[in-house]
């Protein structure tokens, strides 16, 4: 996929969106989902999206969008702090099939960073535990 | 050094925003500078720096900085897809040395990515030359 190209309604993302399919939410308003990542990189790996902006990457979302969608992605970053006490914090956001995205529907990477542990590679440690995602959900919901 | 702490007022950037060291400058305005890094990871790695917010990293810049930081870093982003053609382009901010932060001023990486070359990791390519930085920095500009 590169990074032009039409918006899919049924990419993941906008099903989660829909309630077609469960997630482990840790934020939702009118306008902006967090939920973790089923397939977290360190403990607490967390996904921040827009539910209105039908954008696939930060090219084509608009400065609206974007602009509220960041303000969130600081308040669960905020949280994520308070509640899992990380040593660092990384934000990654990928933009077409060459840089490492697999979803296309703009989504902000919010990943915990432990000195103890290294970043595990997507996918390396296999799909998480629904109860333990619902846990740490409700852990950093707690501090928002 | 922790997510915590006060800003240095002698790092490396606001250094940089004071004129006190070069830096191939892609784009500058009274509230954003965007300008290359001299360890790029790719051919067209950018910065972007708020020149007015003293934060060191995503939990401590004010939601305004932010969203218009965010703005700027949507503008160079689509002028360096114009100028350069990536196949894709990763955006990331490390918060805390444990997640890779060694610049403790809150900064944008927008990094192209190539289908054709490997990511470098941070500092593997070594320096780049000035020259070329300056007319990477020229080549995204004008895109602006």
């Amino acid at each position: 996929m590169s990074l032009d190209g039409a918006y899919d309604d049924d990419n993941i993302f906008a099903k989660i969106i829909r309630g077609d399919i469960p997630a482990a939410k840790v934020f939702e308003d009118a306008h902006v989902l967090a939920f973790m990542d089923v397939f977290p990189q360190s403990r607490g790996h967390v996904l921040v999206i827009s539910k209105t902006a039908k954008a696939r990457n930060l090219l084509d979302v608009t400065p609206e969008s974007l602009s509220r969608l960041m303000a969130d992605v600081q308040k669960v970053a905020k949280a994520m702090r308070a509640a899992l006490k990380p040593d660092g914090i990384v934000l990654t956001q990928f933009n077409g099939a060459a840089a490492g995205q697999t979803v296309f529907h703009l989504h902000f990477h919010l990943i915990p960073r432990y000195a103890s542990a290294p970043l595990k590679a997507h996918g390396e440690g296999g799909m998480a535990d629904p109860k333990a995602l619902a846990a740490l959900a409700q852990q950093i919901a707690a501090e928002l």
